[in-house]
């Protein structure tokens, strides 16, 4: 019983990510679908991300958060259309709030369109949201065991984005545990690393998101 | 009708949780409930209590993850009663749960009781378990905002504990703002810094958790 229960509500779920899908390819806007742990980095990529391609590509954000606008915010100062959803206590985004959030996005002026989800490693990667690629932030301060953790959000990536490389000689971090984590989950997985607040790598990224907007 | 499904689901839970209260105080056991983001430090923190209190107390330990057994073979490493829970997907732990680990517990011969749940600083806020205390570990390198971010989990903290101090030296964390957040949305928490990995401020922690069992 519970089980159909889920099973519809994510089957009316994909529908509507399909809808989203349509609209974000008959405007042209390639979607990434962020997700993490909170506090991973998700913020900081988007904004390293924005600073560096801001004269190439028009970029757009749309924060999902249980509450504040804290990341709405700071994406904001960077003069980039901005809109944030608070799930008030809901755990991960759903189809159904990206379709609103997207009928207030001018989506004929961007190209490149981040969706912030809400920090959590779990529900998140049950909700397809219409995204082109969904990444996941993973911070080396977590540790390298949080692919066998979380499976299910590893297995949905297309790329790992390996953060905070630049505190790697202050923890024990085993970076190959770590690849192999990732690779024994989903082999296809790109995995890159960087350090969003210093920079490092974050070229290796941009590499890697542009080549996927002309696949 | 979505919203008293959800009253409906947190009242039973409830009621379990008050019949597991019953049966950790017929048996003496205080209980801890330890909730984080992913790799915060809850389990560090469980094995450091471990080797500090090991000649004091018995302690046993629950841990739950939504998947993998890594936490409960390093807890069983140090000959402590350890059973794991997997939610095989569910992101929380809640009072069912508890209460089937509990019927595989040696509760006579425990005194102080650890439940790691799982690693996600949203759901497991909503359901309480029958502990008598809850923890929550925030982690230096997840930023200062979080208790603005997951208002609801830090609502819950007996104490806050935040963790990996030791890297302050290398992050741009706001102390105060941490401090103001906190104080903000939970004032009667308790605020305790410490590094597990080094054991900086562990006595702090130890003396509030043997303060709180003699209560």
């Amino acid at each position: 019983m519970e089980i159909k229960v889920l099973r519809n509500i994510l089957g009316a779920n994909e529908q509507l990510a399909n809808k989203n899908r349509e609209l974000l390819d008959s405007n042209g806007v390639f979607t990434v679908n962020v997700m993490s742990s909170p506090g991973a980095g998700k913020t900081s990529l988007i904004l390293q991300t924005i600073k560096r391609l801001k004269g190439e590509l028009r970029i757009g954000v749309i924060e999902g958060d249980v509450s504040s606008s804290l990341d709405a915010e700071a994406v904001g100062k960077e003069g980039v259309p901005v809109i944030q959803i608070n799930t008030d206590g809901g755990c991960h985004l759903d189809a159904n709030m990206l379709q609103n959030a997207l009928a207030n996005m001018p989506l004929a002026d961007i190209d490149l369109l981040f969706i912030e989800n809400v920090g959590n490693l779990i529900c998140p990667a049950d909700f397809v949201l219409g995204e082109h690629k969904k990444v996941v932030v993973a911070s080396v301060p977590e540790g390298h065991d949080k692919p066998y953790k979380y499976p299910r959000m590893f297995n949905e990536a297309d790329a790992v984005l390996m953060n905070k490389i630049d505190l790697l000689p202050y923890l024990d971090f085993n970076r190959e545990e770590f690849y192999r984590a990732i690779k024994a989950i989903k082999g296809s997985a790109e995995i890159i690393e960087l350090a969003c607040t210093t920079g490092q790598g974050v070229e290796d990224w941009l590499d890697w998101l542009t080549a996927q907007m002309k696949k």
